[in-house]
């Protein structure tokens, strides 16, 4: 773990110009939201196509070097998506042509915590945590590293499915699943947190805020009651699952409640 | 209102080519996946940066030209967002070039609906709503468009919410407000919904039927209770925040549970 928080550089492309208060350059916050999040937007720029192509993917940082690397270390971002062929493809071609390490990627990841209503609608906000990675991403080819990807991506979504599934993949499954590794250039997050905060002239309109009510909807995820598929012969529904589900509800409501603070004003 | 299901032409940078039964190029689902979407992704390419841009934005689908468009009509993106004064330069530049109606710009919005587990790790999958729109930006300038995309995206955020808040903005509101027109080229979405679909070699392994429990977990968006601002002097919390409320808990909860159906055996 290190000793210092490891920050990433503050480069033309990843630098926060507005509202840049809110804004972290802290690989764990960085890392912490990509690993929080059940999808990531990858963007790149095809050659000759006329738009920017956006996917979403499932993604989890990780280090297969060190597989012991702490949130707050300096990871990979490991991708696996199912539209993801045309990724692949122009991946490849990046590697093979070595002109570059990879494919210039960009990968965003977002969360709402809350909805933040103010007297005005310009004053309006949301609490939010989105992060933003830029990298060079390759295909993993070597079969210890894919595997490792593979079980990094399938806990990252429930925690302990791994071991809860039908493993290792056999080699079929090993051959159909492709990994991409990005190596991380540079990032950045933002985090709004706190209540409504409106102009001086507003907040000075006595019949304005006698009329509008001011406040935080939070905004969580929840994860519903298992349902068990047509083929299911385990009445059960097992711990890692169960465990799994509590954990994430509550902290998901807990975060919600936790961005209603105002920053700064944190209880020690 | 269309007498026919309006559809994006399938051009080469928006056709969806793998598992494409899931794709759908309606304008109708393209749409509502947008306008149900607290927040999207935006990419674009900046001149001579080394990798693509992704912000989180707010965005509606409307018509200014025709307010009374329905959801499946053609429509424009409006975009507002706090991190978007370069994209918003960007944007102006390209105007102002003459060699393009607008910045070319990638969105995607992507809700998940549930986490589906399978017997193996490969199988595992999300049930998930997905849609990327490709179009040009360009700064709202007219004041009246401007006013009619700032109503538009405060009511996409909280039905309602413009009427009950502190309106209509004054002339420092208009200036700081920037906005975002998208005239749409192209889209897609993508829609998986079911339980979860093994390989027939595991679904004939009586040992690891017995042994891994399948089936789905409902993941859907939840708004907390209202919690009142600092400087909140209205006792109530108004109607159209609690009908918003509720509708949007008891919608959220029923997508995610409709999402296990499978396709195509919905009920008339």
């Amino acid at each position: 773990m290190p000793r210092f928080e490891l920050e990433y550089p503050k480069e033309p492309y990843s630098t926060v110009h507005r509202k840049s208060s809110r804004a972290t350059y802290a690989l764990k916050t960085i890392h912490g939201i990509v690993n929080g999040s059940q999808l990531v937007h990858v963007s790149f720029q095809a050659p000759d196509a006329p738009f920017p192509a956006i996917l979403p993917m499932i993604g989890q940082m990780g280090s297969f070097e060190r597989p012991s690397a702490d949130v707050a270390d300096v990871l990979d971002l490991y991708l696996h998506g199912y539209v993801s062929s045309r990724l692949m493809n122009i991946s490849r071609g990046a590697e093979s042509s070595g002109s570059s390490p990879g494919l210039p990627i960009a990968v965003a990841a977002s969360q709402v915590d809350g909805l933040v209503l103010a007297l005005t609608p310009n004053a309006h906000s949301y609490n939010y945590r989105s992060a933003v990675l830029f990298g060079h991403a390759t295909v993993v080819t070597d079969a210890s590293e894919k595997l490792y990807a593979m079980r990094l991506i399938t806990d990252g979504i429930v925690t302990g499915r791994w071991d809860g599934s039908r493993v290792p993949p056999n080699a079929a499954e090993m051959q159909s699943t492709s990994v991409l590794r990005v190596r991380i250039a540079g990032g950045s997050a933002k985090i709004r947190t706190g209540g409504p905060h409106d102009d001086r002239c507003d907040l000075g309109d006595e019949a304005v805020l006698d009329r509008v009510w001011t406040g935080v909807l939070p905004v969580y995820q929840t994860i519903g009651a298992p349902v068990a598929g047509p083929y299911n012969r385990v009445a059960q529904v097992p711990d890692h699952v169960t465990a799994f589900r509590d954990e994430f509800n509550t902290d998901a409501a807990e975060l919600a409640l936790e961005a209603l603070k105002e920053p700064g004003k944190e209880k020690e």
